[in-house]
């Protein structure tokens, strides 16, 4: 007699990305062809999916349409921001997981998202053995900020790195010609409020002297005005023009954000502005020189039509090894990046335990960064570049990308109570 | 006899674009073939570059280095915001362009720009009757802003144009992943100080009911605060989020930009700041949705990442007109992009005189603005669609975009005395 079959929980967590839908791609191709799980429910909204009952049938779904989730950025089942309080604190949740999870016969539970997803993959990881209730847990790395620790880099991150790097390039062109009669100082910002892994990707698009961005503000380098301002002016009289990155975490030795720094509107209101105006403003008043900025923001993470193509193969690839894992019997792990000690850039899959990953953050190392504290250095460089090679274009129609919208049809519910989040 | 050839100046003017380096492109190679013209001198820096002396010698760059101008952003041998005062008003420059031009053996003169550049072109068309120096001067239009008469789009638009559907269609699809316990608005900032048309190709991305935008902002439609709440406020009701694209040109009834409404730093100062985070914050005033804002500012118009293929083609096509025009011995006349009467998109080139085209502002139709001032009409995405259709990618190394350097060697100067602009 075959095994039985169970059904397995999977949901997106935390700030989406370009390539998080590779991820769910992995697990739903992978997970039809296991002989260990029937159907994948996913949570619609996340985690929140599961606590309200609200599960997306992805067999519902056809092939083609998630063969093309490869394709399409954002997260097709919905995301969410909230994180299950500990066993103790709140026990009412794990009980409403384990009443969804009988009613529905899941006993796999993978759930895609950055540190605090992988702490909450890690508690109800602990749900078998505290509560009783057999569940094999699965944690899937994803997250922009690179911050996940021993993956040597998180899915999300190579393509955010390569939209950064190639818009800097793009936008630096463009200043440099207009420098003689115009625009002098451009600004970018870029995301990464705690750690300058998106800012420092920026610097790839520097390869040789005098190349853009010739200036980074990094969240880890306290900023100082006075020295700042000095290497924008040297800069504009050597190469005629300047072109910085910052990241929204630049901040002063205090710790105040720079975006914070004062700024009210007409209201008297402080204004939660971007810090690229800060910046540039700066420039403006102490230097005289014209500038313009831009704000990234979301553009930068949901860019799927300049995905890197390492990013997306990686995201794949740890869908993929999330249900191989389960099928293996394996529990509260999560697959990771390897990097391989070859010359040539290559990578395989790893494996470390949520209880290792969860809630600890990866800073960037000072040695990444240039002893002015405004670039990067060739050891950084070295780590950031594979990430950003190749190219894997969605396809298109009428001029614009193909992202694919699912169903999401909800199965129908059988528990009888209702949660409120 | 052999006709003796002379040389051409050819010079990139006002704000770069995508393509503008494909009209370059278009000129030079074109030029290499033709039987009148000699060398190809561009101007440092544009126009400038003619007052100046600063005569760049195109002849000095290889085939390939030429040929790869087609896939590089910005211009190549730098532009200015500079204008020429009419004849009466500014004698002196116009005998120092011929003194220059003179100097050189210069008699093609190709001015690549806007409205304003169109104007200069016509003013230098005049030198030979009005100060008797034979000159061919053809104007080739260029401009993001898409506002040249007569020519059915203008080169640089349609890439743009293509930047900033598929932007906001990317964006909308991470808000709308997250907007469940995140993010519910999100507010991207376009150009088009005085039109709305790149803000109406934002228009493009929503293709059904329900698609983003949900609400674009023109310059040509009087704000007003009230009921652009509401239709947010609905908005977000009835899809769960709402993306919104404003142009900075954006303004109130009495002409106040939205942008210019009332910031002040910590100083005092008025501050410049977008108009994103100015509507952004009026949302979270006013209706407490947590919001996002992008400002695309430069990225829009250097992404030759994602360039529409029938932008570059036509930015190649207006280069190579411009010779074929001089070689026939026309002046004072500007290649058009015209839209033939078919019912799949086709063009070809056509032929306006510079005189009417000079400081003719070309505005955005209000029947291209849905009734209620929020969308573009079914007539306006017949006509922007084609604009954005098909992808020409650069070539990539290490994850980058190769965009090529010309060695830009300036020609000895010949004219004794220096000019001071």
């Amino acid at each position: 007699m075959p095994k039985k079959k169970y059904n397995a929980f999977y949901a997106q967590s935390g700030g989406v990305t370009a390539v998080i839908n590779a991820t769910a791609c992995g697990v739903i191709e992978t997970a039809r062809k296991s002989m260990n799980i029937n159907k994948v429910y996913a949570g619609r909204n996340g985690i929140i999916g599961a606590l309200r009952e609200e599960l997306i049938d992805t067999s519902k779904e056809s092939k083609k349409d998630i063969a093309a989730l490869k394709y399409t950025p954002s997260g097709a089942f919905g995301s969410c921001r909230y994180k299950l309080k500990s066993l103790e604190e709140n026990k009412a949740e794990y009980e409403r997981l384990i009443e969804v999870f009988k009613a529905h016969d899941i006993r796999y539970f993978f759930y895609n998202g950055g540190g605090d997803s992988q702490d909450t993959a890690n508690k109800v990881s602990q749900l078998g053995e505290k509560m009783g209730y057999p569940i094999t847990c699965i944690g899937i790395p994803k997250t922009v900020d690179n911050d996940l620790p021993i993956t040597d880099n998180s899915p999300g991150f190579g393509s955010v790195a390569k939209y950064v790097a190639v818009s800097i390039r793009e936008a630096a062109f463009d200043v440099r010609s207009m420098a003689e009669s115009s625009t002098k100082v451009f600004v970018m910002e870029v995301m990464g409020r705690h750690a300058g892994w998106i800012a420092a990707a920026g610097g790839l698009a520097c390869e040789k002297e005098g190349d853009a961005p010739h200036i980074i503000l990094f969240p880890e380098i306290a900023f100082n005005k006075e020295k700042f301002l000095k290497k924008v002016q040297s800069t504009v009289k050597k190469h005629g023009y300047c072109a910085i990155v910052v990241s929204e975490g630049a901040a002063y030795k205090d710790g105040t954000f720079l975006a914070d720094a004062g700024t009210v509107d007409a209201f008297g209101h402080k204004q939660l502005g971007g810090v690229a105006p800060v910046v540039a403003n700066m420039i403006k008043e102490e230097l005289g020189y014209k500038y313009h900025w831009a704000v990234c923001d979301y553009l930068q993470r949901a860019a799927r039509h300049i995905a890197s193509e390492t990013d997306v193969e990686q995201a794949y690839a740890v869908g993929q090894a999330a249900v191989e894992f389960a099928d293996a019997g394996k529990n509260a792990v999560m697959p990771t990046i390897v990097r391989k000690n070859t010359k040539k850039y290559s990578w395989t899959i790893g494996e470390a335990k949520l209880e290792d990953v969860a809630n600890v953050e990866k800073k960037m190392p000072r040695k990444y960064i240039t002893r002015n504290g405004f670039g990067i250095t060739e050891e950084c460089r070295e780590y950031l570049q594979p990430l950003i090679v190749g190219e894997s274009y969605p396809s298109y129609k009428n001029g614009l990308p193909q992202y694919v919208e699912l169903k999401n049809e909800l199965i129908k519910k059988k528990v009888k109570t209702n949660f409120e989040i």
